[in-house]
């Protein structure tokens, strides 16, 4: 083989590399200018692709300028579908990206658009885009955001079996108390059947109290009574759940984890250099 | 006597107990293989049951499908009863697990479907097999759930009396606010006497707001955004309470492991050098 | 004079005397049997006169018992008004148990009934009674019960200044947002002045809720969400303030203010019987 | 130049000097007792006037008083704005003034009446003059209230990330929910567009459900109890944040504050027996 061609063909190659990183810096990072003023252009396009959805979901607006708002969802879907080719094309392993957070939700975000071509009416779910937005992190300081989210998630995933057993415990709550306003209420205040009756015990648990079904009865009235100073105070369960999580844990990065070489006394500050039980150098 | 007979006598008997053991160890234990099996089988039949009296109780569904769901009622009734007439029978101390928590509620959870034939319409009760679903948290893993329970529950109990003065000063208010109102609204507005000007106290107080009953003078009006702002702000309280014990409860949770030498009592904290019962060093 | 007379005169005085000293114990006190008794007695005399009040101001019940309801609710004012009158007498300083926070109520108690008889309707205020069940925590262990209310009140006290500022920020909310919604919201929707624009804020910020009074206009839901949001999010400070003062006040009362007498050492726990800092004994 | 002149120029001068401190004293200080009394005197004149603002939006009362309260208001207006233009004059940077936060309301609270007479109706944003009454924790013990309203802004700041995470999630949630509704719910129930499909969601969210737009399919219902527990769940989030940072900042205040004789550091805690930066006793 031609020597010539070779080399021809390996410069071909890295030069498509190198078109193909400074792509991948843009649309993929937000430290460069230009991949800063991508994700803020991106952001924008967002919005605006959700502000149209939701315009043309109002009567008026559709009546008036659906043809543009019409337009304008297919011109916003092109431009992020090719967004999301050139993704796949420029990241460096395609099929970790496609199944990632942020690669479902580029995809979904595509889908309900062109859906809409076979079913008429699928285009309002382009909202889920706005979760695209998520992006946003990225562009403010990204890493600060990120730890104070993770601070919530932590807390959370602490709690998460007390909040399982607190859930199951509303839930048991929820469906007796449906039950027996079932029995208790007759028809006509909306306490058709059981569903309804559980629907009405969420709505009052919760405190939402919309005021659709309602009691009529006076033993009913005892019952709902009971069922809203319940929900009432057990609001204050959750709330301490999280709350002490979120006090414990912040706590525990407080204290370092150094021991005293000398006396191994523990629970210096971060900022100690001395034992503070000793007065040895930690 | 024959000995031959005696000894085959003692034999029956002992594979007697060992069938007893061995269903004992199916229905009430959760470690086996086979008694994993049937705690799940266990709780989809429930789960089952309850979905056919709620799907009895929708009147479309009654109509259509009423046969059906009144002879899968029946089915999984008389299933429980076999059920709990087992557990009565390889249980050891039957009476015990009579009285006990989940033996009343296995008896409370067939009761219903047999009184409907006196009563009819009392088989909507069996919704109360809900309960027995508790016994999920046995088939998860048990112990580590049953403590985030115990957690919970121990904070409650802790402030038990402080959560008793708050109702009471709950009801107190709710009572005094209730009758104010009755004797400033009018019948129109819906407060027709006391207990319904109580009612509607509740209703406000916990911001549930259904809106059925709803002050319309100007003075009424008045007293009931000093009630709302108060239901609001005393929110805090139950709120601060639990909340106090979770994070001194877990705070409890960090003294130190380390039993004194000399008196081998604990709870020493982490910074303690000497045993602050009995002074030997630790 | 007649020195037997005299001696007549002090013995009668000393009986007379003993005999108040008496009636004291068992009104006053609940120490003993008697008093104990009298005290429970007066409980249920409280309630059941309350459900008098109440049953009263349910038209049904006014139509068919009106008259035995009547001749209830006079017997029991009259026995509130003997046992008031013996507690003046029996108590060493009687202005100062009028004076007192059970003296006006249990004045305030009797008084409406009276007066009912000039001013016709205002019996229902009696149910102002349902605050001399207080007296309840005297018969439970009073103390134990007294002392949580304490934690509370000196939680509440604390934080007093902070609820100030917070109540004002929600005020002056709450004024500026029913401002601008009577000038955005027509008369239709309720926003007939001012006054009813800040009645619908307070329903609004503490998530009551009731419907009666809501927006119709677009731009009048924005800003109904920002207040929703709003009152949904600043629920948290008055939790936080009061959490964080019972978490503190809560750990405050756990340690010893006793020090150390060889090494001045503080923060011992209340069963620390030697210096864990330097081992001598407290 | 005439050194008579000169010197009579100079103390006019000085006394006009002492007339504007005199002056700036009253005006803008609350030490003395005349600074005092123009200060109580303001705020009851900002309340009255908010008053007089709030009667004219009545329309019985504008109907009967209306010539009264139009001219109560011009008095209030003319008195507020002499008020701030001596405040101009007295104060030393008078652009300082003007651009600060009490400037622009003592500004922006004369301003709606002159603009009343150009565009009839404005004269109702004048109730923003309420902010003024925030001077009224200049009268009260001041430092001790801004000491608490700081604790309270600071727990804010600090907490500022969390709750703008918190915020994001909240509106992700209340786009797509809302979006779902409006596809799922028909327009006789209030579903007529996206944006009132997401002023429901906000609605059901906050727990506030007022009950002009509710799901009326069983489906949309189901919907709607999920939103429900959610936010009633979440509602744990922000209670959680601002507790934390509450208790935790209040735990700071914790720390004593003893210097160390050597390097004058100071933080260290009240255990501690040698300084934690130098490792010299204390």
């Amino acid at each position: 083989m031609d020597p010539i061609w070779k080399s021809h063909q390996a410069k071909d190659k890295s030069k498509h590399q190198s078109w193909r990183l400074k792509l991948h810096e843009i649309i993929f990072e937000a430290d460069t200018r230009a991949g800063k003023i991508f994700d803020i252009l991106l952001i924008v396009a967002i919005l605006l692709s959700v502000s149209v959805v939701m315009l043309d979901s109002i009567p008026k607006m559709h009546q008036h300028y659906g043809d543009q708002l019409f337009i304008a969802e297919w011109v916003f879907t092109i431009l992020f579908s090719i967004e999301y080719l050139l993704r796949i094309m420029t990241v460096g392993r395609p099929l970790k990206y496609i199944t990632s957070f942020f690669g479902i939700i580029d995809f979904l975000a595509i889908v309900p658009t062109y859906l809409s071509l076979l079913f008429p009416g699928t285009q309002m779910l382009a909202v889920i885009r706005i979760l695209r937005v998520l992006r946003i992190f990225r562009v403010l300081k990204l890493v600060q955001y990120l730890g104070e989210a993770q601070t919530l998630v932590i807390a959370l995933k602490a709690s998460r079996r007390k909040i399982i057993v607190f859930m199951f415990t509303v839930l048991t709550l929820v469906v007796i108390f449906g039950s027996i306003m079932y029995m208790v209420e007759s028809d006509e205040s909306g306490f058709e059947s059981i569903p309804h009756g559980i629907y009405w015990a969420i709505v009052t648990l919760t405190t939402v109290g919309y005021g659709d079904i309602a009691p009529q009865t006076d033993f009913g009235r005892a019952l709902a009574a009971i069922v809203m100073i319940l929900g009432y105070s057990i609001l204050a369960v959750p709330t301490g759940i999280i709350t002490a999580e979120l006090t414990l844990g912040a706590g525990k990065g407080k204290v370092s984890t150094q021991a005293c070489p000398e006396c191994s006394a523990e629970g210096h500050d971060f900022d100690a250099k001395y034992c503070k039980y000793c007065g040895s150098r930690l």
